[in-house]
């Protein structure tokens, strides 16, 4: 089959890999209809993450059921199914506290690579949710996007609690953060404010619900976000960055007692004790559990009430995937869709 | 009056202080029935926080009402009152939403100086919980430990979400991380390990309801814990210390999706961003906004249900107040109690 490599720094390459097989008879091997490339993919193609020497890439996948190893009962060939980035068994205490993305039996998609066009996947019966039948192509992209960025959009604004009537703030306006807009608003947020100062970022916000726009950063966009809130902070702050910065702008936009929910991947964030304590402000993050969301996703995708798919605005063929991550980095594209 | 001054490291003193007046409107007077030693009086006293030339110590007090200013009209003269190491209005939006230590009108106790004969107390209204009468002296340390440490390690087991059929780990054995024990036990929480190796805090921890005692601090603390709870950690943990260590601990001993509380006023500490993320913890902590659980503890403490005061293991006449410092400096003692 053929897959997405990375070889080192801005080297991916699409090559021939070995199709996949049963290793574990709770494993299934789909074959992919539409996969892409995540921001956080960037992080080793920029090599500011450690990568093994040529390390298979993507952890986003749709597509259908080949083969099921001997012990998976839930998910048949045939099936049009969708799952999270970390394989979970659904099963464990953890899961079954909707963690799933700390489940005691986790295996990350992103160590098996799904920018390819067929994938094993480890505990099929607790990482697949299958869609009611074969999806009409538009909502492919959709349902693609509930596979990470909407997932994890989604938990960042469960983790900053947000309900009617409450003002969210949310930073950072990459896919998972226009993502987190969409979530804020169908979770009741009364007031959205987007972070961004790229004008079709903007366009898109405002399109999945956000009412404000504050185009300024760090402590200039803290003020602004002071001026809307009476001074007094919002009530909730999705942070979808991951950098010091966001995660400092994120906290201090919150009032006290308030939530931050932070899904941006953090790297060289070191948060200051004392200010943490006296913002007394609600912290909560991480790798998203989207495998709890999946059903509720996946249902208002299907009856076309969200779509969140239009976070893609370039689509190219698998083989392509180099000038995907080449238009990523450098800002040129949201999200790239990959076509295997 | 007499009243404690900080001068320099190691140097309280105990001398005549202007009588406080009526400067406020919403001020009221009380005279201290009771006054305490805090652990984070210690942080000043050791120097390791700066203060001003001669500093007016202390912010825990019980006493009876002297006087009100014009515009008070909750509190009475010769009411006996509690209130919280933060002055607050109890009438803004964030004190409507429970964190009256985020008060928009908010004064530091600690800036007043509770250990003395006399205090003004700002936003009398908002601040001060009068009991239903004149308390018998055996529950005056009871009602003087709900003015902080009780209302503290109150706050932080409901920060940590501890509810029952749940095992919380407490990080602490001073008064409060005790206090938070007491706190844990009264919010049902099925098992509770207090994590401390002195002999006389373990039983008064089992007193106040733990259920295990693990010795062993770091790496090995947080191991022992992991024994206790399957591998997968507690659903809640307590930190009730404030350094870099302790965090961790607190963190590394609670499983994905559960719950951190952290109460200790934190110094020196920067949060690993990528830990933090991984460890998928809900993290809420800060000054304890204490005056909102007043009113119940004054009636768990008045109907003798707790006994809190148990934390006081010292009590010396306010002018030997120097001693009491070095006493619990040195850990000779865990809470000093002062008589006016």
């Amino acid at each position: 089959m053929r897959g997405a490599v990375l070889h080192g720094p801005g080297d991916v390459r699409v090559e021939e890999r070995r199709d996949p097989e049963i290793v574990e008879p709770t494993d299934a091997i789909i074959r992919l209809t539409a996969t892409c490339i995540c921001g956080s993919d960037l992080w080793s193609y920029r090599g500011l993450e450690e990568t093994a020497e040529a390390a298979p890439m993507g952890h986003e996948y749709v597509g259908v059921v080949e083969e099921v190893g001997p012990e998976v009962t839930r998910v048949r060939p045939g099936q049009f199914v969708v799952g999270s980035f970390w394989a979970s068994d659904n099963t464990c205490e953890i899961c079954r506290a909707g963690y799933q993305s700390g489940c005691v039996n986790r295996v990350l998609m992103g160590s098996i690579g799904t920018q390819a066009q067929l994938a094993r996947i480890p505990h099929a019966d607790g990482t697949l949710v299958a869609t009611p039948g074969t999806p009409d192509p538009d909502i492919v992209p959709s349902l693609l996007a509930a596979s990470d960025v909407l997932g994890t959009g989604w938990f960042g604004a469960v983790a900053a609690a947000v309900e009617p009537g409450k003002t969210v703030v949310v930073v950072g306006d990459g896919a998972v953060g226009l993502c987190a807009v969409l979530a804020a608003g169908r979770l009741g947020a009364e007031r959205i404010v987007a972070m961004t100062r790229h004008a079709p970022r903007q366009e898109l916000a405002r399109a999945f619900g956000a009412t404000d726009i504050v185009a300024e950063r760090g402590d200039e966009g803290v003020a602004r976000i002071m001026e809307l809130t009476n001074g007094l902070g919002a009530h909730s702050a999705i942070e979808a960055v991951g950098t010091q910065e966001s995660m400092l702008q994120a906290i201090r936009s919150t009032r006290p007692g308030g939530h931050v929910g932070f899904i941006g991947y953090a790297h060289d964030v070191a948060l200051p004790g004392d200010e943490l304590f006296f913002s007394l402000v609600h912290l909560h993050g991480g790798p998203a559990p989207v495998r709890q969301y999946l059903p509720h996703l996946i249902d208002l995708i299907w009856n076309r009430e969200i779509d969140p798919g239009r976070v893609f605005d370039m689509t190219l063929p698998l083989d392509e995937a180099a000038e995907g991550y080449r238009a990523m980095n450098e800002r040129r594209a949201v999200k790239v869709l990959l076509t295997p």
